[in-house]
């Protein structure tokens, strides 16, 4: 199966797809989608639609994995801002008719990590590990994307008992 | 001119359309755009997206009017979910290539009835009488998307006074 994982941001998001069978997970392509500082919320918004919806239409994922906001942030101006990256970017898996599982950055860091709470330079470990990659994944918004595809790999067989509250 | 005024919310979100000239302000259309309750957040954003899409499309404003969230909501989750739908009603608005004004609710209140903190029964009749409306606009979804769409009215003359923090 294939796989879009997404690191939802206002500035930078984060995408990574991977392909995932029984042997294993290998990388397709991951990159970033970016909204023009500067321009006003409702440019950003339609910027990263357009550039999630582009990943949509030239991968052919067959199911989205996204991480959820309200765990991260604690100040509500950003969780906000940050709730209306995310909303256009659901928004472009359900008009391609593709499913959308939420993950808890605390659950994509247990599973890859074996901590709720590992930091980011363990993860991109885990992640270069799990993909077979030469380096780690960077930008940071391109690890937490792949990160969040590897988990749903992982979690995907027993995937009513995580859906998250956000779904 | 004529304003859309929005109120967003996941579940209900409102909206008033008003013709507004020199010589006052009429109503020319208002209701709601429902999220199916039950459905995914993704599915909800969906119809969110098409409705007001559909309502931009069939009523031809020239310009939004949204309320801004977070003077209103203190629980993270609750402000991020709301996030969701105003991405995706921004998102509607920039496609179809309208500017979008942000206002905080407590101008709204300021503007309409003198006083920044008005109860809601206050608010109705307010938006009654600048419309001249034969009873209170109900539910308080749509009364209040109109008292967006009028405040907007009376400040679009300021507007870059009035230029919110989200915008």
């Amino acid at each position: 199966m294939r796989i879009l994982g997404i690191d939802p941001g206002l500035n930078i998001t984060g995408y990574g797809v991977i392909d995932a069978s029984r042997d294993g997970v290998r990388l397709v392509e991951a990159g970033v989608v970016r909204g023009t500082k500067g321009k006003s919320l409702a440019h950003r918004v339609g910027e990263i639609h357009a550039g999630v919806a582009e990943v949509i239409a030239s991968l052919s994922p067959e199911m989205v994995a996204i991480e959820e906001l309200y765990s991260h942030y604690e100040r509500v101006k950003t969780s906000i801002l940050m709730g209306h990256a995310r909303g256009v970017i659901v928004l472009a898996a359900n008009q391609a008719g593709l499913p959308v599982t939420h993950y808890a950055a605390t659950q994509i860091k247990r599973i890859l990590t074996g901590a709720g709470r590992a930091p980011k330079a363990q993860m991109q470990l885990a992640i270069q590990r799990e993909l077979g990659l030469a380096t780690p994944p960077e930008p940071p918004d391109v690890a937490d994307a792949l990160a969040i595809a590897v988990t749903h790999w992982h979690l995907s067989g027993k995937r009513s008992a995580v859906s998250g509250q956000l779904s």
